[in-house]
């Protein structure tokens, strides 16, 4: 099969792409770890604990949302354990499953630490974009991720998903 | 200073855009692991160095080709040096720095894992897009990087680019 090389606009739009993304997740990170002590990741298990009920979730359930592996978020809520941010509980309802339950310390780390962040998002993304950007933007990630998480495609893909993969060869994240 | 928090629509784009980065990763990565061996960043040094005049590119302009910082690329070139991918040359012109070539094998890998790499970008990113959303991104993308890159800012800013800072806290990759 012929490869369909991508057009000059494809090209400038994804070298744009992988410029802006890398910058942005340094930037975040960066201020993340002198305010907070914490990666970008760290702080999302925090966040999305924070806004469920009862503060907790199914360790599935906030891989998906995380939309990353279930070893990787075993990791990240390991380390997070050992600093008292974040607890686990067996699930009554699925004894397969365990839960992830924000602390008190945790949620005072949170706080604490969500104004910086969120200043942080406000300079280096919201800061930059027109008003309809803001949808463009939401839009255009929306498409991509449902067409990741396999919206109508055969189950094998959906399988697929960081979040039901048994094992993560490279994460991306392993390369240094 | 009162946190100006997201809004709504501010809220919906972080998240989707949140979504959309870490799952396109994680496919890009995975397709290139399973078919050629090596996670994104290291396809992407390969793809840069093809692109240069005679094959090859000061390590200080590589880093910032890639908006990364010059001890993870020396990471990086290591590896695929190891792998005999890429070659270091001293720069004759500049003492300080050091060259970074592609070699014939690094190019045959290149050659052979373009396809799949742009048949995954394809699929995952440009085949979910409207023509007029190719531009949305570029210019959203653009804007934001160039905000990052201290257009406009004062010289500490600037300074505090992946590339020009002598260490990297946490470039976001070191928790796993």
């Amino acid at each position: 099969m012929t490869t369909r090389w991508l057009t000059p606009e494809e090209q400038r739009a994804w070298r744009a792409y992988l410029a802006a993304s890398r910058l942005l997740e340094d930037a975040i990170d960066r201020q993340l770890q002198q305010e907070g002590g914490m990666p970008h990741l760290f702080y999302s298990v925090l966040a999305n604990l924070s806004e469920a009920p009862d503060r907790r979730l199914r360790m599935t359930d906030l891989a998906e949302t995380l939309k990353i592996t279930r070893s990787r978020l075993t990791y990240v809520v390991t380390r997070l354990e050992r600093d008292g941010l974040v607890r686990r509980e067996d699930c009554r309802r699925d004894r397969r499953s365990s839960l992830a339950v924000l602390t008190d310390e945790g949620m005072t780390v949170l706080e604490r630490t969500a104004p910086g962040h969120v200043g942080t998002v406000r300079s280096v993304l919201f800061d930059r974009l027109g008003p309809e950007q803001v949808g463009q933007l939401e839009d255009i990630c929306t498409g991509i991720a449902r067409g990741l998480e396999g919206e109508g495609q055969a189950q094998a893909a959906v399988e697929d998903v960081p979040w039901r993969r048994r094992s993560s060869p490279c994460s991306g994240t392993t390369d240094e």
